[in-house]
């Protein structure tokens, strides 16, 4: 068997999305580890998986995927009126409340207003997986720009600042949330901190397929280590990893940070998000409409000054119906620096998920998710 | 005679106008019917038409060249101290000031800020036609992105807000405003509701020349009907028309909704912006200076997240100066979805219209604009 | 000699930078008088200048490097909490107060969002000249854009207006609180008003190399002297000079106004913005962490009304990190039009500056920089 023969099941009609993840995988140029899940009113419609290691419970790092997870837990705390987003963060968290934050709402904070993106002297990487220690640091910090009025993707610390706000409101950690909340009801496959006894079932992350091409337009475009990207990243700390490590460090596995420390499966993924928006096994959807519109409502839209690109927020999500042009507009979800992606389509009643193993060149997987999105709506389309 | 053989008057020094008339119209590829007027210092000096069908005293579809027309009106308000543009909205509409929208100002309503720029479940034609019906439905609505935080087009329903403010404010429809405070005094050639006497002189619009490429093109950059940019246009809604559709439909013409509802000449609308900054027909300006610059002022500037592109937005106009570089400072005016256009350019004491029957492609017609523009300000030159 | 000979003197591991600087002075096509300075850790370790009439002790035109000099002196202001970054404007200077300004703080008039980019009827060359009246014709003026909503280069007078709070604060003009505290204290050989005595070392400022392609590419970019970037470079009034001219106008010279009139040398400025950040000269450095981090915070970031292209602002600084990516976050200084800069980075404790006698062309010489900073940042590494 072809490392890339695509093995799981797909449901009448949407066929053509295998002939679509097929040239994805050809197209890398290496053996692909991946995984692409559909659920369609509740129903699974597709569940591929691929790669020459691969099982079908293999288990990937989702990196900031993990941010939605942890949204999530948020919006149902918002639901459940124990958080409010229009309320500042220094109600809840006293201690943010210094160098100009003091009037920063819970909403600005999700869409990476805080100007919070990263340490000023960075962070080892045991400090890293440590939310608590990540967060009381960089409350404590003046934000590299004016707070809510512009936007700069928090990459590796936005789960640890949102889950210090959702602590310090219930005294329980954004992780054991969502162990309680959602995946325990849904049995779904998604662990912030591994258990031992599954360790086995990960697959590690791998870097992206470099030619000396590849690296030479990417070092053209770098910033410097201390830039507010590259602090973002944590570039400018001794200790650093390059991000498509983080999920293989044991200590990221086993904290689970909020930001990038999920471990999972795609099909799982697209089931908690269908589970947010339409019934599924038995369970009410999780989130009322009023809560899935005021999530995925854009609270702003401008130049993110740590991705040096126009980019649009919703709360704690991504609009991803700003770059997919096939989405209903409110949808949200959240995407991986690897090329991993994961949303709901309310207005569809449509959620998706794409993971990878090894990192994706250039870094934007947004074509190939594109491609697949088109064969998926034209099969809801069909089968209508 | 070709269709295309220019018809009309032009004051000297202006002829240069009509070669780069006649070069827009022999670059369609098809019989152009078109009107482009110029008035400087109160007087005519270019009125121009061209088209198999036309006559002196056709009449065509403005498309949103109507919401200038309605915002004159508010512009005519604001002046009277009947309107205060740093009030909130719910001040005088109190069921608009619900989902976040209770602090929205009608400076920020106008430069399009508001969120509401479209219907969750969209509109029938008929009901798109009733701007009463409009604005109750959206004052209801949860915005889709968050109040004065940015802005996107509100390409069919600005008007039907506005209005209703208008209408909360006076008792009277900005169409009644319109027809008397403008219109009358003025013996314009512009409506708001066609009186069916008049219907016959009605050009019915017509659709872009379509090519396989230019349709294949468009199809590449669609969003979905349930887009943000599909509902801004109600392309969600079963009953829907393309926009091109619009003035043809008798209940469009007819009720004369204030988003895109007007019908007319290019020579009036010219006339109309000429006497908004000098004195015409014996009438004192129907602006001072000081509401000309409140009006033309620059409200927002940022992503448009209907249009997908940098955009930005004076109160209820485009400040058009910022597209067309020949125009000074504060010029104010609105465009129309099939490439027309009609504005005022206070310091050069000039203003501009320009109709279309046919929908331009590509849908952006500013580059004929600048270079007629072109040639009227180096007629201004010369002449000065 | 060639007028592109190098001279000066350069620390050890820097010599690279010599290469870079000569590459630069080749391809302009002329002779070029140039000068490049860097201080590392409070040591001068670049000082080279080159061009045909060039002298060891030459004066340039330093263009709106002036603003980074006036800012200095409102960074100090701040830090002996004599003037509040939050406060607003109004507080010191009443006047300022109408038109929508009432509530305009401090740090958004540095950031350029008060939307006074230039005169409604522009200025003459000698008002231009004198701060004071620019500021009383500007603070009584409506704005161009809605105050704090946007941003636009306030190029020709920013440093008036807020020297205009300097002085309503302190009773002292920047200009004079310059020499006093910055000037005087460093030796340094830069002037907000030339000494006659010294005018001889002043080389007068010459336009770009114009061929007719250059030529052309200008015109076809070029906007209305009226517009709002004609109006923000005064191009709109009948006695206007162009901007390159502006040093080499006696009244220019000899007020010194604060946006543009500072006269000097690139390694005094280097010097001023190293004394800035790190002891020199045995006085502790001139600003706090604290001063630093809050002036090079980053306010604004979006389409610069008058620049006409995307445009982060700190608080009377470029942050220049956001254009050169080899500086660290927080790196904060300010460019002139003719392709001068000048800055400093506090997290790499260095400081640059470059001044050029030619204006640049294209108008644009952030390439020239960054290849020179490539250079520097790469000796920097080398030499740690």
């Amino acid at each position: 068997m072809r490392g890339n023969d695509v093995r799981g099941t797909v449901a009448d009609g949407f066929e053509p999305v295998r002939e679509v993840f097929e040239a994805i995988l050809d197209a890398e140029g290496a053996d692909l580890c991946a995984q692409v899940a559909v659920y369609h009113h509740g129903d699974p419609v597709v569940d591929f998986w691929a790669g020459a290691e691969a099982a079908s419970d293999s288990l990937l790092g989702t990196y900031s995927v993990s941010k939605g997870l942890a949204h999530l837990v948020v919006a149902l705390l918002v639901q459940q009126c124990v958080l409010d987003l229009d309320q500042r963060v220094g109600h809840y968290w006293p201690d943010f409340a210094v160098h100009g934050k003091g009037e920063l709402s819970l909403r600005e904070l999700l869409s990476h207003q805080s100007g919070l993106a990263g340490a000023t002297d960075g962070f080892s990487m045991a400090e890293l997986a440590d939310d608590r220690l990540v967060a009381e640091r960089l409350g404590a910090q003046r934000p590299f720009w004016r707070p809510a009025t512009a936007s700069g993707y928090h990459a590796l610390v936005m789960g640890a600042l949102s889950g210090e706000v959702v602590r310090r409101a219930t005294g329980q950690t954004v992780q054991s949330l969502f162990a309680t909340h959602l995946r325990d009801p849904f049995k779904l496959d998604l662990h912030f901190g591994l258990p031992a006894d599954q360790d086995h079932r990960f697959l590690p992350a791998q870097p992206m397929v470099a030619t000396p091409e590849r690296l030479r337009d990417l070092a053209a475009s770098a910033t410097a280590p201390n830039s507010l990207s590259g602090i973002a990243f944590n570039r400018h700390h001794p200790d650093n990893h390059e991000v498509w490590e983080l999920p293989n460090l044991q200590v990221v596995r086993s904290a689970g940070p909020a930001s990038f420390g999920a471990v999972g499966a795609a099909r799982d993924l697209a089931k908690l998000y269908s589970a947010a928006i339409v019934p599924i096994d038995g369970i009410a959807p999780l989130l009322t409409p009023d809560t899935v519109a005021a999530f995925g409502q854009i609270q702003c839209v401008g130049w993110d000054l740590v991705l040096r690109q126009e980019k649009a927020w919703a709360v704690g999500f991504h609009p991803v119906s700003e770059i997919y042009p096939s989405l209903g507009a409110g949808a949200f979800g959240h995407s991986g620096a690897g090329g991993q992606q994961a949303f709901a389509d309310p207005r569809n009643g449509l959620s998706y998920a794409f993971l990878r193993r090894r990192f994706h060149y250039p870094p934007q997987a947004d074509a190939d998710h594109k491609r697949i999105l088109r064969a998926v709506y034209a099969a809801v389309e069909q089968v209508r």
